[in-house]
């Protein structure tokens, strides 16, 4: 990914954000036909199908540009930890969507849906395998990082698991779920790619800081969207909500409204059907807690955006705070 | 595990089998202690449940063992890389035991009987994870026979759940799914024994054959042992045939027979139910399958022997001769 002079920042994300999801994509892509050619063809092409299925790539891209920034001068050096996150994550993908039953991702059809629960387990296991067969052509330090960031992502969809359905799930519970599992994952890919980079231990915090903040950010934009929906996104609203998850919106609710109202928010969140949504966006704005978790997105993101000042401006570091920024609005 | 002077063999293999099994129980207790005071509770106490339940440690026993005999000196180098399959053999029988709806693993309550199909496949995965943080302790070429390893078991037990009440299975396909699938991680076990021990090439490859002939004697034995029973090991005999795997015997016979008995086979595998044991085996004995198992166990047991005539003769050799000999009878 070149940096690209003469254009405007958005024009340069844009730019950046294709270059490096063709080139992973490239990547996974002779990673999957490598393996085709090792005789593993029904595991592969049931991994490849949610694998190669879209995606923009965020995780990956932004390792890349974060090894750059930290220095980092060959890209190919960073690019095997990069795709093993990204092969972790379709992994989660794969083992959440059977424990929610889910239909469709990345608009495929599920692997438990078209090949059942047993070959999707173990889809979702080569995945995990592959990953970890990329972190270890580094050094311990990486395979640490990645051990512990799956660790966490284990134990907070534990956590999740236990708090479906609890309406005394406090923002404390909450936190410590999307760090493990939603966050914990971007940090640790930045985290990973400064230390590729050769970074100084003050950079690899502060890339990793950042990567926790960026991707608290994210799941909290996604919990808005939960509730709000998104039409460009052709993202349906509710399915957390449908499945007792308890979204930051909610959760702030339930703990700022009372009387009536809290009874009533209660009721509905227990007996969720499409045909209360007004009367629960109405109890959240009584609430405020749309608006307060739209603060919170901004906070999360200029935390994050604060921890790259520890490098030098450059077009680099422009085009990872519009990354950073883009998230919010989600148009990339 | 001290060499144990003026002891018979059996003694001797008695000895050395416990002090290894010991040694590997209190390292992979230590494992879960620390990840407790990680904070990972509920993951660690679920894969715990089933991870330290017995079970004899053959596969990591085998390994230390089979670093020794390699001219490895120091255990605590080869100890991470036992335990790291031992953990992975644990993470595919959690996942294994959704699959075919097991109701206990190792005298105790499977993961998903207990809490949950969610669960057990974040348990499961955990597994892998740790098994897999262990292994990158090591250089790239550890990392890759593991992941080698798991993608084999991965694609065989994509191609054992095609062949479920296949009565089409043939010798070559069910070869193939016990090298990938039991047999291998085995040969990958001693295979990364002797790497680890810094054994020549020649070295490292005669012991990834004798653990891939012991892996494939041992699968044999428990093919015999679903259909003769074994009162001793308290194993319930028919599991294989309830669930329509297709057993070598099975596959022996149905090749071997012709006319009605053939048929009466194919009706028999199809509907199985327990009143058409002694049916079975009478069929079984009319094609001489059962005979014809037990020979290929001698012969692949033989053929893993002749492995280890690289080494010169020592206690050590004896012991695993012995330990080899016994996965026949299963004394162990």
């Amino acid at each position: 990914m070149d940096k690209l002079n003469g254009m405007d920042t958005e024009g340069m994300l844009k730019e950046s954000l294709e270059a490096g999801r063709l080139l992973v994509n490239n990547h996974l892509q002779s990673l999957l036909d490598e393996s085709l050619t090792n005789g593993h063809n029904e595991v592969v092409e049931l991994a490849g199908s949610v694998l190669m299925a879209g995606g923009k790539r965020l995780r990956p891209v932004l390792s890349i540009l974060a090894y750059q920034l930290a220095g980092g001068e060959d890209e190919d050096r960073v690019m095997s930890m990069a795709l093993a996150f990204e092969l972790i994550h379709t992994a989660t993908l794969v083992h959440d969507d059977i424990n929610d039953s889910a239909k469709q991702r990345r608009g495929v059809a599920t692997i438990h849906e078209k090949a059942g629960v047993a070959k999707a387990i173990i889809a979702g296991d080569w995945l995990f395998v592959q990953g970890f067969g990329l972190g270890g052509s580094y050094d311990s330090r990486i395979v640490s990082i990645m051990t512990e960031c799956c660790a966490d992502i284990a134990s907070s969809e534990l956590k999740q698991l236990n708090h479906v359905n609890n309406l005394a799930t406090t923002p404390e519970d909450y936190y410590s779920i999307i760090r493990g599992k939603t966050a914990g994952p971007f940090a640790a890919g930045c985290e990973a790619a400064a230390y590729i980079a050769g970074a100084s231990e003050e950079e690899t915090v502060a890339l990793r800081r950042f990567g926790m903040e960026l991707g608290v950010t994210f799941q909290l934009v996604d919990d808005l969207l939960d509730i709000l929906g998104d039409e460009r996104m052709g993202k349906l609203r509710g399915a957390d909500v449908v499945e007792g998850k308890m979204t930051l919106p909610l959760i702030h609710a339930l703990t700022l409204l009372h009387g009536s109202s809290r009874e009533r928010l209660a009721e509905i969140i227990a007996n969720f059907s499409d045909n209360l949504w007004s009367e629960l966006i109405d109890l959240l704005n009584e609430a405020g807690s749309i608006e307060y978790v739209r603060t919170l997105t901004q906070t999360h993101l200029e935390r994050g955006l604060q921890e790259l000042q520890i490098f030098p401006k450059s077009d680099l570091r422009t085009i990872i705070e519009s990354l950073a920024k883009s998230v919010i609005d989600r148009h990339i």
